[in-house]
């Protein structure tokens, strides 16, 4: 494939100036590009530069509010709401982030609703940065109908993301971020651009019947949880909790209420965190978790989640971005309106 | 089978009068047989008067401390601690599920780190009672080694289920339960126990290859996490909560410390709790998941995790409870010390 290759600086640079471009101003500008930029930083393109002309598509139709002044409040002493007055994800987390941390640190644990939201980028960026302030993090969102429930044949679920954080002393932070589809949509999208069939087990096609064919899955198709049931019930959860707790849209009315124009719909997502310095082992948890860390390496074949992501965070710095040509050019041409 | 037929209030003095005869007291007798009757009346056969074995063994090997009196403490605002002091969980739970719920309603959300406990039943039990509280509940434990990760070939991870349980304004709570084992390890045993074939993808033998023997995954050889290397991160993140961070035994340690009496090991579990009265939607919440619950109902094939155990709750009391005849044997025979 004919590929571009960009700095990380360059990277974010071509982001921010897209979304400039496009309406966003500089504050919120400034945080969604960060997210792309640590996308493309940790090797994970399918939520990098591909999604920025998914962002400037709902800049344009009006559905997301490039200038949102994101709201901070408190709705119990555990409990922070942040409005993000319809603009996107990253901005709300920064400013959020702050007054979930404080509290967190005086009841032990806290929770924070991002509420008209649209999200449009990968989870494990805010568990991580909660851990990296020693805290322990899980988020929830969810999206719009593309993964069936266990035993239908009808997308109803969205890819609902579950993501977890855990601080360690001397390391980056153990962080997973999984979708509760067998694949994260982008993935499929990526395989259907770029003409790679999936493994079996990924979805269904239009007729219900299983298929390895992305665009089969995109076009009429659904995508099917993982691990069966089982994933079927952590989709479920994600629902409940980045829609239903805190009054925000299931993944169904998303769908129904969203525009269609190819950027993330307006939804919800839930963060917890619990500070381990509050429950019961101040001293002991961090060199007690270290030997559990160091045991589970030790097993062959056995690795901690995200650290791919954390040597190809090394790499990045050196190797640069390689971004296929016809997006690169894509981006470009959205920058001059 | 050769079955033996009790009603359910049989279920449970049978149970009671076991534990009473084997040095539990009063309190400790009628909170084990309590959960155990739960699971017969659920139709939950692996949890029920099928475990009272391993109980009793657990009790005559000293191991656990049947006279038991868990104490409550609060470590932070939202953070409550039961030291179950060596002994089962069920009555820890029930002596710390006020606490738990007033820090939850007072805060927004609130956890309960039980410690020092030996947990031998299923956590369905103790979320659906939060929820019928009114709150949306978690619960996380870990067991022993059984289940390897994902990559590996080796057991280290237990099964570590994690509960979820949601209330509803005029239905029971909607409640899952499951191991991040691809089949409960009650299930392999009594796959084992009934010479039945498990399906594949449930496990390994001792020299690594996947098996349908449910003795060549429990002689030697390692049961696998449902869903890949997903379901493996949920098994880790439970050993996170349940063991660092509230300063108890991973599943390689309780596994190490354990004297394989049959009962369970020593460990913990946590428990998470939050009041959706007080997430943003006090008073859309309910009736805005009723239509989401009755969507998904609407799907051909799809159901709400947890609508089998209610059914089996309605017709057990009329049924009764059909209990091998050489498991009834064993329970009486260990009656009488």
């Amino acid at each position: 494939m004919d590929r571009v290759k960009l700095s990380l600086n360059e990277s974010f640079e071509l982001a921010n100036r897209c979304l400039l471009a496009n309406g966003c101003n500089v504050d919120n500008a400034e945080a969604v590009a960060a997210t792309i930029l640590a996308a493309e930083r940790d090797g994970c393109p399918s939520h990098g530069l591909f999604r920025l002309p998914g962002y400037v598509a709902s800049l344009r139709s009006g559905k997301v509010d490039g200038n949102s002044s994101p709201r901070v409040e408190r709705l119990a002493a555990g409990v922070v709401r942040v409005d993000a007055g319809g603009g996107y994800a990253p901005l709300a987390l920064q400013i959020g982030r702050p007054a979930l941390v404080e509290a967190a640190q005086v009841q032990g644990l806290a929770a924070l609703a991002l509420t008209n939201v649209h999200h449009f980028a990968a989870l494990w960026i805010e568990v991580e940065a909660l851990a990296r302030e020693g805290l322990v993090a899980f988020a929830f969102t969810s999206y719009t109908p593309s993964v069936a429930p266990a035993g239908s044949g009808r997308p109803f679920f969205g890819t609902n993301p579950m993501a977890f954080a855990w601080p360690r002393r001397d390391a980056s932070p153990m962080v997973f971020d999984q979708a509760s589809a067998a694949m994260a949509k982008g993935e499929v999208m990526i395989a259907a651009r770029e003409g790679h069939e999936l493994p079996p087990g990924v979805g269904l096609d239009a007729t219900g019947v299983s298929t390895t064919d992305p665009n089969a899955i995109l076009d009429g198709g659904t995508m099917l949880p993982f691990g069966g049931y089982k994933g079927s019930s952590i989709a479920l959860m994600v629902e409940l909790l980045a829609g239903g707790l805190i009054g925000q849209a299931f993944s169904f009315e998303a769908g129904e209420r969203d525009n269609k124009d190819g950027g993330p719909p307006r939804g919800g997502e839930l963060l917890l965190a619990m500070d381990p310095e509050k429950f019961g082992d101040p001293s002991g948890w961090a060199s007690h978790c270290e030997l559990f860390f160091d045991r589970l390496e030790e097993l062959d074949g056995a690795r901690l989640p995200g650290s791919r992501r954390y040597r190809n965070r090394e790499v990045t710095p050196h190797d640069g971005v390689w971004v296929p040509r016809s997006l690169h050019e894509t981006i470009e041409s959205l920058c001059s309106t």
